[in-house]
């Protein structure tokens, strides 16, 4: 089956096919939201219907949470699994949005035309690529190339609560060839690529109690230990003058990159000039990882320590002059290669209780655990699409890092023995999870594009 | 005069005392509340009857806030000023109080008896422990042994904005030998104290800034510079090792306790026994301040800083990997000596600019500077006050410290050109600002019996 028509229709397609992306993002399926329920069961029947337009088999199934969406369509090998998620983050600070979020418009920008607001780029808009790709196959050729499975989540922004169980209850359903998850970025604008390592992670919350109330600093201060002064003294001393992270044993199970990613890497482009840029973005131009790293190692291949969240004392308008009782932090641990969460976990917990003044106590509370992923990519489907994808784009694709932690890759790996290949076409500058969230026009044609490379390719390899 | 009966007066006259005292507290005057504005009016109201029932001239001044109360009796030198304030703190949260807040009763108590209701210590039962004693006097002795002018305040709680305009305006009539301020406390309960030196406050409010937008710290954490690692770092290099403020100059205008000082406290007990009960009260054991001090010292006569509050990225419930644009600290010095503020707050600034790495961008906020007070003791009315409060009080008198700031002493040597005298009967454990608040029986009337004695001494010094 040619391929060349169903780009055409997908060229051709493409108002009808934003109109139907639009539809789906006026949703408010905001997951981690109770007050959003209806609006992800919304979000449900909106996918069940739009699959089975396409002519799939599909239902909406229940959770204990939000529903999962589940379609079947086409014939012949190899199977495919798609996974994408339905739901969005909040949208607050609201005032923060130039528009509704969840009233999408197309505008253009200095960088091109966009698709404005809440989940047009994490999720929705990645998700309707794939679908879009198999509406026009199936409108050229009447049919798709090989069997397709769609599974979509709604709880993707808090947590996956139900997302193991109903994989091990379903198993036998779901198992297919290869889940291709559209959840990721591309490294540029001209740049698509795989991802194929990702990085684990640690939360923990600390909480340093010092006095049994909160003191007043004057009748208090300089005898009674502040909790403040003990926390800040523990999270600085996290990070040595050279960026390394200084828990006692914390690179042990971090590998070196192997020689053929480090030569793909060194290829992308001069690392000084890729990690200004990047940098630059954000108002930032120096690198604050270790400082014997590149920046896209920092990102991609190296683990890190961030304090997402810091808290303690009178943080209102105007001064309390209190001396507090408890003072809280959230640190959070990117993990590569084969460091162990909960190893990682005892040696912070161990760290921070030696640094302790005898006269304060310390309280933890864990926050997920998952380890670096690192994908098999000796299936031939990977050089496959990696030629597909750099058919379309004007560079040819890389296997990547990603900095992030996608947990899904491994659950396919873990519950269902089938491996797990991320293509994205998010940019750097999508703003997920803020305000003003979008997705470039061009991420959405392309994207549609190569999926429909990628299908036809896969049935090839 | 003999004080004798007029001391036996007070004894005698102690459950009317209560009354008045309770008529007095059943008016909620809180001033920093514009809904308790007619109650504040209530409250003076109330005083200047009870002056004029002693046959002093008294009225009600108004100002732009709350009204003064100024009031003129007696004849003959000294010409003593009282300063009290009639405003009390609000009283949330209730339902951490065991009874109405507004309807004082007295409770028998394992440390014995107490008055219990908001404003019982701060400041209505020390204010009126003095109206009480020039009471008994004219009813004894038909007059008081000298002039007097009664001065209270309606906003002492809610930062005393009216009150230096008023004092310049009104300088003439209020000028007078020394001013005698109660709204302190006692050393312990069986030890009487004038406090004499004042801690000054500087407050400082920093903003750092990292990346120009809070990122994922997925994506960004490694490379990308956390704001709240730069914050930790400066705020723990504020204290090394042994417990000093490492500001470049920080203790340059601290003195040495005088010598005549460092003996009346060495008297007052064992040091680290003390510092073990006045923590102990608070579930700490160590003091935190310099090594080399004592924990008077800490709290009375040396310079500290305290991070009064602090916050960055995500402090809600769960976990957000957030890698912030901003964090924020507010952290405040207490001055001793010639320590200047606005030097102290350069010195800050200075150091945490040094620290920021290049990236990174701070603003600071001021918050309020005031220098230390140390009281002119030269004037024999304060060894008379001390000798009057030892006859009083198991006890002898101290010449004491006081960690926090109390404005209005500095006031009257500012703007009225005169000393001012620190004499209060309130306790530790009088949870001032805090629910329950109380004022033990024996402050309550052992103070009206101090007064009684220290107008006496003061004719004849």
């Amino acid at each position: 089956m040619d391929i060349s028509p169903v780009l055409t229709r997908i060229d051709d397609d493409l108002n009808a096919a934003s109109d139907r992306l639009k539809d789906l993002l006026r949703i408010p399926s905001i997951s981690t939201d109770p007050a959003y329920a209806a609006q992800c069961q919304q979000a449900a029947d909106w996918l069940v219907a739009d699959l089975q337009s396409l002519g799939a088999e599909a239902s909406k199934r229940p959770t204990p949470g939000h529903p999962m969406v589940v379609g079947h369509i086409g014939e012949g090998g190899p199977h495919l699994l798609f996974y994408g998620h339905y739901d969005v983050q909040p949208v607050d600070p609201l005032e923060l949005w130039d528009r509704d979020p969840f009233d999408p418009q197309i505008e253009d920008t200095p960088q091109g035309k966009v698709i404005r607001g809440r989940g047009t780029s994490d999720d929705k808009g990645q998700l309707m690529t794939f679908v879009e790709a198999c509406r026009a196959w199936i409108a050229v050729h009447g049919q798709l190339p090989c069997r397709i499975t769609f599974f979509f989540e709604g709880e993707e922004e808090s947590g996956s609560p139900s997302l193991i169980p109903f994989m091990q209850e379903n198993a036998a359903e779901l198992k297919s060839d290869i889940a291709l998850i559209c959840d990721t970025g591309m490294f540029d604008p001209e740049t698509p690529c795989i991802t194929t390592m990702l990085r684990g992670l640690m939360g923990e919350e600390v909480t340093i109690t010092g006095p049994s109330r909160d003191l007043h600093s004057g009748m208090f201060g300089g005898i009674a230990m502040n909790p403040i002064r003990v926390l800040t003294k523990v999270l600085a001393g996290l990070h040595d003058d050279t960026g390394r992270v200084t828990l006692p044993g914390f690179y042990d199970d971090v590998p070196e990159l192997p020689a053929a990613l480090r030569e793909q890497w060194a290829a992308l482009g001069d690392p000084g000039e890729m990690a200004r840029d990047f940098l630059g973005a954000v108002g930032l131009s120096q690198p604050a990882g270790e400082n014997t790293r590149t920046g896209l190692e920092m990102i991609w291949s190296r683990p890190t320590c961030d304090v997402n969240g810091i808290w303690g004392g009178y943080t209102g308008a105007g001064f309390k002059t209190v001396l507090p009782s408890q003072a809280h932090a959230k640190v959070s641990f990117r993990l590569v290669g084969n460091q162990d969460p909960q190893a990682i976990r005892a040696a912070f917990r161990a760290y921070v209780e030696d640094q302790l003044p005898p006269d304060c106590s310390v309280e933890f509370k864990a926050h997920g655990a998952s380890p670096a992923a690192a994908m098999d990519t000796t299936s031939p489907l990977f050089e496959a699409a990696r030629g597909a994808l750099s058919d379309e784009w004007p560079n040819p694709a890389v296997f990547a890092g990603c900095g992030g932690s996608i947990p899904i890759a491994g659950y396919f790996s873990d519950y269902l023995d089938m491996p797990a290949m991320l293509i994205g076409f998010g940019l750097d500058d999508d703003q997920i999870h803020s305000p003003n969230e979008k997705y470039a026009l061009t991420s959405f044609h392309k994207g549609m594009r190569s999926w429909v490379r990628v299908l036809g390719a896969a049935r090839q390899s």
